[in-house]
C-alpha cells in the first residue's frame, strides 16, 4: 500500500491517539517523528512501532498536535512557530476553544486546520494504541475561515491513510454535533452513575446489562472531561437544558398520575426515545469493519474447532467470532466475522462442505 | 439432573419470559402447562418445547402469572380462584403495585407470592425464549406479611430449577432497588435518545460507541415502560429529582464557568460517575457464568483452528471466544470463555501445549 502522506509527520503528545496515529502511519510507510513532555512516553511509543524521536534538524511537513484539551492552542502555536513550512492540526474534541487561543495568540491561523478522530478506547496511553483504532471512524476535518481546499486534501489524506473516514465540518457544526453525540452523553452517563453511590448493596446485587450499558463511559477520566465539557459549553448547556426539562415532564407526570396527559407525557418520552435511538445508523454494536456470517452448528466439543479448521484451511483471517448457544439445545449458532471481501466465498466454500448457513 | 420443583407449572402469558421458564423447567423435565389469551401464542410456545396447552383438568401447584404489568392483579386474582390449591407467582418487574392490587381484590393473599427475574433480551415473544434466558441471573422472591417459609422455598426450587440466584427482598425494598437500577436508567436512555430526533445527519454520522450505549435500551416499548413506571412512581421519582439536581449544577456551572467552584462542580458529578460505576459488581460487560483465559497467539490463518482444536482435543466445550488483534501486529490476543471449572486444567493444559498465556 502507497502512502498518500508526504511525510514526516510530527506527532505532539504519544498517548493512546498520538500513537495510534504513528502505528497506522508507519504501518503504510510513512516517517513519523514523535515527541512528549515524558521522554519515557516517547521511548514506549518509539518501542512500539509509532515512530522515532524528534532529530534536532527534524523538519516535519505536517504536525499532529495529540495533547490535552487545555494545552492544544498553546502547543500548536509553539509549533506553528518552530515548524514555519508545516500544517500544524490537533486531535481534539472540541474545535472552536483552540481556534479562538489560536487567533488570541496571534498564531499563523493560515498554517493550522483542526481536525477530530471519533475514536477511542478504554484504556488510554501508547501501550493501548493499535494501528487500527481509527479503522473505518470518522475523522472529522474543521475547516475555517483561513484554510486553503489544499489544506483540507492534505488532511485527508493523512485520514485516509489510517483508514478512516474524512467528514467536513466546520468549528461550529463540529462543536454543536460532539456536545449532542459525545459530551451530554457523558454527563448523562456520570450523573446515573452517581446515583449509585449511596445505594444499598441489595440493589446493585440486582443491576442488569441496561445499567450497565447506560453508565459505561461514567468511568471516563474528570480531569480530561472538565476540560472538553468547559470548552465546549455553550453547546452543552441547551441539550443538556431540553432533557433535563423532560425528565422534568416525567418526573411531574409520575408524581401526579391523575392529572388528564399524565401518561401521555411519559410516553411521549419513552416514544421519543424510541425515534432517536433508532435513527443511528448501522445495526447497533456491529463492527462496520467486517461481514458476517450466521453458522449453524452441533453443539459438541470439536465442532468448533472443526468449522475454524476448514475456515483456517481456505487462507481465510477469522476477525471476530461468537458463540450462542442453548444448554440442552441441539443446535449452536456461531457467527463469524470475517473481511468483506472474503464473505461470499467463505459462504459458499462452507456450504459445499456441508455447513449450515443461516445468513 | 433431578429438578427440585414439583410440578405441574403453569405459565400463564407465554411471550419471552413465560415461554423461556417453560422451556428451562422442561430442560429438567418439570411438567409444564402453557395458558395465553393468543391461542397462537400458547401454540408457539408448545411447538418450541415450553410445555403444553392447559389441559381442561390440569390441575397446576404452581402457576407463573406472565403476563403485562397492569394485567398481573387481575390475572394472578383469577388464578388463586380457579387453582385454590395452587401457590401462584407473578414475574413483573414491580412488586408493591401487584399486591396491592390483589389486596383491594380481597384476593386470597396466603397463596401469592410475587418474584421477578432479572433477565430479558431486546427480542420479545416465544420465539426469542431461550433456556438460559435466567442462568446466573438473580430472581428477586419478595415476601409479604401472609408469606410462610415454605413458600419462599417453593419459589427458591423453581428460580434454582432454571439456574437464577434467587434473591430475597421485600416489595417496598425490590421496588426501591428497581427503581434505582433499572427504571431511572431506562427514562435517562429514553431522554438522551428523544434529543437525537431533532439532530441533523451530520451530529448523527459521527456517533461512537460511547451515545449507543448510553441509548441502547431506549428502544424499549413506551406501552410496557409506561406502566411500569407508572406502578413504581414512588421510587422513581427521589431518583429522577436528584438526577436532574446533578445535571442542573452541572448546566449552571457551564453557563457561568468564571463562578468560584464551577469549575470543581462538572468535576464532582463526574468523580462520583467514576465513584458509582465502580460500584457495579463484576468486571464490566463479561459473562459472570464463564471463566476466562486469555492467549496469545501468532496472528495468521490456521492458529485460532489449531488452539480450538487443542481445547476440542481436551474434551472443553468453549462458551465464548473473542479474538483482538492490530493489523500487521505480530501478536493476536484470544479471550477464551469456558466453565469456571474446567479453567485451571484448560491454563496448565495449553501452557504444556507450548501457547502463552497472559491471564
Amino acid at each position: 500500500m502507497t502512502a498518500r502522506t508526504d511525510g514526516p509527520v510530527l506527532v505532539v503528545g504519544t498517548g493512546l491517539l498520538g500513537a495510534s496515529i504513528g502505528l497506522a502511519l508507519r504501518a503504510v510507510g510513512v516517517d513519523v517523528f514523535l515527541e512528549d513532555v515524558s521522554r519515557g512516553a516517547v521511548d514506549l511509543a518509539a518501542d512500539y512501532g509509532a515512530g522515532v524521536p524528534l532529530p534536532a534538524d527534524g523538519e516535519p511537513r505536517l504536525v499532529v498536535v495529540a495533547v490535552p484539551p487545555d494545552q492544544i492552542a498553546e502547543v500548536a502555536a509553539r509549533c506553528l512557530e518552530r515548524f514555519p513550512r508545516a500544517l500544524v492540526t490537533d486531535v481534539g474534541s472540541v474545535k472552536q476553544y483552540p481556534l479562538a487561543g489560536l487567533r488570541d495568540a496571534g498564531a499563523d491561523l493560515s498554517r493550522y486546520l483542526g481536525s477530530h478522530p471519533l475514536a477511542g478506547r478504554e484504556r488510554g496511553g501508547a501501550i493501548s494504541a493499535r494501528a487500527d483504532l481509527f479503522l473505518a471512524r470518522p475523522w472529522v476535518i474543521s475547516p475555517h475561515d483561513g484554510t486553503a481546499p489544499d489544506q483540507v486534501r492534505v488532511l485527508e489524506d493523512l485520514v485516509l491513510d489510517v483508514g478512516a473516514t474524512p467528514v467536513i465540518l466546520g468549528p461550529a457544526e463540529h462543536d454543536a454535533s460532539v456536545g449532542l453525540v459525545s459530551h451530554v452523553p457523558q454527563l448523562v452517563a456520570s450523573a446515573m452513575a452517581a446515583r449509585l453511590v449511596p445505594a444499598p448493596g441489595a440493589a446493585l446485587g440486582i443491576a442488569g446489562q441496561g445499567l450497565r450499558d447506560v453508565t459505561r463511559i461514567a468511568s471516563s477520566s474528570p480531569e480530561l472531561w472538565v476540560q472538553i465539557l468547559g470548552a465546549n459549553a455553550s453547546a452543552v448547556v441547551p441539550v443538556l437544558d431540553a432533557l433535563a426539562k423532560d425528565l422534568a415532564t416525567v418526573a411531574d407526570a409520575l408524581r401526579d398520575q391523575d392529572r388528564a396527559g399524565a401518561r401521555r407525557a411519559v410516553a411521549e418520552v419513552l416514544a421519543a426515545g424510541n425515534a432517536g435511538v433508532s435513527r443511528l445508523p448501522g445495526k447497533h454494536g456491529q463492527d462496520a469493519r467486517f461481514a458476517s456470517l450466521v453458522v449453524l452448528i452441533d453443539d459438541r466439543p470439536g465442532q468448533i474447532a472443526r468449522l475454524l479448521t476448514e475456515i483456517g484451511e481456505l487462507g481465510i483471517n477469522l476477525e471476530d467470532f461468537r458463540l450462542e448457544h442453548s444448554p440442552g439445545a441441539p443446535i449452536g449458532i456461531c457467527e463469524v466475522a470475517v473481511l468483506p471481501e472474503v464473505r461470499d466465498r467463505l459462504e459458499r466454500e462452507l456450504t459445499t462442505r456441508g455447513w449450515r448457513i443461516a445468513g
